[in-house]
């Protein structure tokens, strides 16, 4: 940054840059990235992570008409992928109607992509495992979050560790992942077996299924924390989203 | 009080006030204030805290035939502005119908406002912020609050600190506030950054957005509660209005 | 009970048994069962399970004049095994002293065996498994108690989940036990992992072992709540003792 | 296991089996269950724990088409009682439709018996006991999967200890009881009581029955985890299918 | 009670009653009280506390034809008047056509009263205070709970603590009271001022009225359990039944 | 109150009292009470109940010299018998050394009794009763507070429900209680099953005895405060002075 | 600050400041603030609030020594009152050693003023209150932290609302101040009250001081945090400085 | 591994392999990985990850002379460089005198390192930072750990946003490191304000640091699990160990 501001320094110096346009650029350094606001939010332009992958809004508490504001803004600003998480039937539809295909829609995992999947441009492959059927589609919000921004992804759904034989029988597929992400509601126990079994980097989703003791995920989150297998790290519960992007920075590292 | 008292004393020794007129004005103000009882609710007349200022109605709980009956007892005691928070859109309606213009209505903070807004006497201006878009009923809650009470206010939303650069953009605007209002959900952070970077007293309103481990607004509150910055103080979870009354109060010191 | 009460009758009807002998032969019988009362506390005399079995104070709270007292009373009723929980070094030793040998005691359980242990009776193995060194204690409380109670018991240590190999390499000795103990206080996994490669009853104990987000044994106490494996139930944490008892009830039956 | 693998290397040896067939047995034992992979689900074959005994599908965040699928493949593999857990009316009938009789549904326990329940077989009789009416869907959940699982079951319900005469009127079906399930949400007292009066193993469930200070069963389940009565052990709120399970586990000793 | 045994049994010697029916009422004895089994509930028949008091039927979780069932029963035993807590307005309306006049049913406290509220004989009045006009249901359960077993009862609501005036201005009503029953969910505070105020025994009732920190009645609850004013003991949260029904047993003492 | 007022201002009137006078005695009336400042506390001269009783300081967080100073100013306006609770026995040594005899301490209950202990005046009999032996310090605070009130006290130690004959050998002193204080730290059901068994009022106290899921008295208080037996209220944890004062009141009723 | 960059680039445009200087003093100004990099902390130089007012070293968790290295470097950029929160015995007296007088103490609050206590300079009184004696600690943290920041404090202490007659007897105080701290740990009513009865700001302060379900403060907390009284807002338990230093803030407006 | 036993199935065949060295070979391949059993540990040999990397012994909960004779295993097995965590100083002199020098120990970070510091060969820069003084310890055990597993580290201390320039200074260091590890306890507002401003992979570790509502560390976890930058994930609280090895897999992949 520093060597920006020499350049526009010496540029008032020679009189090729006014006093006025000079501090206009470097009070827009101060304040480090742009952005666009549309008074209810302010949208990121600074966060085009790599060629090809995708601008992310996060779709709770906006309403649909924010929504499409905003990926339209997006869109203006020649961002081609736009992944769109947490987001109603209801605001997909609308979204669907005013931005049209290629549209992507997973109604279980409320997620919703607009525009072409990038190419898997990361170094390996991402593993999304999950405990058992109900936490599919957090590991859904997971796996399509790598893939939109550009990663190859192998799904292992129901390989609970209460069942460990179909947790081993993907012994291989877990070995050769360079990232994996453990998503598990009931049985926190997965990320810990997992994580004892390979060695590269775990990153585990307490997902808010199950009942009774398990409030609403934290009995997992718990168990999650305290896992002895070294090599996990937690993100909040049910934040598939928070998992597939960390992988993918990992992933592309 | 001893002066009023004292008074009532020697207009007994002279004769000029009956022992029992003097005996009841006493007992009054041994009761301190005066309010009208309603049977399920006792209005508080004594607490118009200045010319032209709102008085408040809390709506949660309340049937909106007991609303508008407050409402009308607080009118004919001469109340020229009431707010009423937590109203539901029904009971709103109902009470426009009865009690007519002026009259002020936002469904998202569930926040009404009978008769004009007041000039604003307070000394300076009172900045609300949030750190994201779903944080905005809340704030608004805080924001109208303030102004039924005689404030000029300012808002920021959507300036969470995971960007910086959209909080450090209003850089100006918080530095000269005499009261701000930092709302956030996922985003206890806001407040602690900010009371960092201001010297006037800053109002924590957690707020409960957010999903898994933010359990309804508790990881907000302990996060502002633990904000290392000095002049931060909290409110309840969600409770915009308390942050409003309370950042009028200090703005009419 | 029933058929006892028809004898006195019989016996008061026939002359052999005077109202007062049976009015306070059936006032016992309706308080069931006999106890000695100290004043400080009701010694049980009706809990001998079987022949040879230990009677139990439970040291916690007690003062070691106490325990000795109830001890030499339990003694005096012709209980040969008396064990003692909870109980402090210093206790231990007057009760040595007072009581003398056989004495059995282990300072990091804290547990002490008055009197011989007694020849196993149970019908199979018990083995009691911990996740990690720091679970022994609680461990060799359930151990102890077991054989107390007259069980054979098979210590498995050190095999928690997260490396799964330790454990995989015990499936033989815990495929063949008639009840599991497993203890665990970061490793809630061990539980789960165990009920789902064996058919016997397990009995997780969540152990007070770890740091941080372990909550003094609340996160293995959910995790193991939520165990997905059948088979599994869970004590009090640290309940060493309560795991060796109910696993003792289980291989008597 | 260790004994296949050396009849295996045996017929190896004498050329009576391909290394290509023993290569693959022996992974399949590395692995050591059988299951089908549906790809949402992996159905486990292996748990067919006796002869007549049902098999079980947890039906909770499940689609209905699923747990038919789920069904149907163990249906051809031969599994004549299937119990299915938390499923709604709706997908019982799909159920119903698509598999026909016999079937059996209790729509408050929502719990679901395909095909016929088998004869008793366990060794003694398991108690269901409830402290109050609103307990009872739970002890149903625990007292039906007993029945199919082959055990004769007794419903002792609404025997709570706040009048103990409805708790000691069943004294002598407790006491002869093998095992016993506890039932309740706002009398943990329930297990603490019935565990002092016999010498069985006493399963306690905790239900999320109840208002205020209940907290959704948790006061239920620490007040039965810290149970003084020996031989009682816990599992998770509104876990009627795992005390049934685990009952039954214990009566087939 | 032993009493009636050494009737029993001499009667028994006299030859006046057989062996047999004495066994009977003996083992009756021993179960204490009687009560009739309906198969889903055992109902009660001998708490009736008083010529003329109600009879409680705890409504919450029952099906209305359960309700139905049981108050019939309780009619058929003689019973007058009969108060059934948490019940639904369909229940109640299936009672009042199935058992008919003299009914009462509050649909904000959800209470139902059958047959006429007895005359007051309680010793004194009972207080019932609100803090808000939120907890005016819970504080009616209370209220008519105390009047159906025969308590004269004074309402006081709205009188919270925020504004001191309201509550000193009921000061002699408070202090004349014999017990007082202090309801609130924002005002914990109501309980520790009134307990300072008055030398009688004061049942807090914690209520899940508030929002945010409030945690469903627990912030009260605390603050109630932790209040310095002596005299003032604690019922479950929104438990208006349980403060009316023992504020009658102190009024009747 | 009011005729005092009046009685003053007739006195102003008939010239008998100056303004002065009366407006200082009306001012006193409005501060209601009289108490004594000495800075760091304010000593309560107003609360003698009655002839003979015990006025009370609350030891903990108090200099040993603090409390000498409070106990001797209440002795100079003549107080005779004075309860100090949470106190260290350093400071009790103190106390009787600057106070002189009679004194009582009770070093487990860390309670003293300065002065004679008042005759019983209260209409009937406390009794206190214990689950175990380790509730006995909180449960001798209760009795002592209660003796020093003027009450006569049945001690009822380690009657804990899980050996039931042993609550149940006690059933007519229960009986024939005029209130009961159960205080219970693992066994929380003993006041749901007292609380069955009698028709006076029960007040619970749980206490923060017992380990891991106790969670220092939580298990207790809850367990308590869910309690189905009517009749039953809950004091603080560990608080045997608020139960032994309360029980006290209703005593003296 | 625009206008500082303006006039740098000016004077780059005039040739008066070379590019290097320009460049480092702009660097400088992005990072907005000097500090001295001690490695293990970096001491703030520009919080010097006003003339005379005292910078604040947080001594939790540091090294005696670090303490005393921190304070010479804010002696050394010209700092005259120093405030150190939170410092043991030991680190006061070497930091007394060190840096001489004049020097003040406070052991109760751990609180330590290095330098001259400046001339109130505020604009009105602040109160700091407490319910009892045990909560002094945490109110002279913040009286003396106010004072250090020039203010004037008058302290009211052991002011319970379970007394009322203690607060009401110093209404006067409590009217005319300009900010109030209320302290209270058993007492959160406090705030709530004092809340009701004035109308500058209150800044509530919880402390840890309880027992039982007083939960090291939280009850208090909550029960502030949940007050009706407007104007109140909630510092972190036991946060005295936190309180004092806001209070300042609000006086010096 | 299927590889491998392909290999041994043809020596089998060939003959050059006797069927019970062939099925000892694959027994322990089932097991996976070899160990060595000392009783009260299982000493894991196979995870030596890389050329020159430690090995870690878990030292709490462990006897000094366990811990001496898991690393003298480890030795013997060939490890040069062994890192011992949470290690009391009496057990580090032992160690350093039973197995000699090069020897590291940090009291404060009580870790312990035996032989040397391997060269740093991961691919780039580790940031460790923390929000105060007070977190160093656990951000050295972070450091320290990353160190011996081969990776160069930046430490950045005191860098807590309140004080946000001080953060904002170290910006080019946090830009280029390729992994963080964000340390804090009162302010996890540091890993939410970290992750914003880079784009590679932050871990964050709440610490135990901290007072009132931090409740150990509760605070700065949910803090860090709801920030709303991506990117970040998070560890139990307190363990520096776990996320200086997961930094060090991270830099290594």
């Amino acid at each position: 940054m520093a060597g920006e501001v020499q350049e526009l320094l010496n540029a008032v110096k020679d009189g090729t840059l006014s006093v006025e346009d000079a501090e206009k650029a470097i009070a827009g350094k101060m304040r480090m990235e742009p952005f666009v606001d549309l008074g209810f939010a302010k949208v990121d332009l600074h966060r085009k992570l790599r060629q090809g992958a995708a601008e992310v809004i996060y779709g709770a508490g906006k309403h649909p008409r924010q929504i499409v504001h905003i990926a339209k803004t997006l869109r203006e600003h020649g961002q081609n992928t736009i992944l769109i998480t947490r987001i109603s039937e209801e605001a997909a539809e609308l979204i669907q109607k005013e931005l049209g295909d290629p549209f992507f829609y997973n109604p279980s995992a409320k997620l919703c992509v607009l525009g072409d999947f990038p190419e898997p441009d990361g170094a390996g492959t991402i593993v999304v495992a999950t405990g058992g059927t109900s936490d599919i589609p957090v590991a859904e919000e997971a796996a399509v979050t790598a893939e939109a921004l550009g990663n190859k992804v192998t799904r292992l759904y129901d390989v609970g560790v209460a069942g460990l034989h179909r947790t081993l029988a993907h012994l291989e597929e877990l070995q050769s992942a360079r990232v994996i992400v453990a998503v598990a509601g009931m049985e926190g126990a997965l990320a810990s077996v997992i994580g004892g079994l390979v060695d590269c980097p775990v990153i585990a989703v307490p997902t808010s299924v199950g009942y009774g003791a398990s409030f609403g995920g934290v009995a997992a989150l718990l168990s999650m924390l305290n896992s002895c297998a070294s090599g996990v790290s937690v993100v909040n519960i049910d934040n598939g989203f928070g998992a597939g992007f960390l992988a993918s920075r990992i992933n592309h590292i």
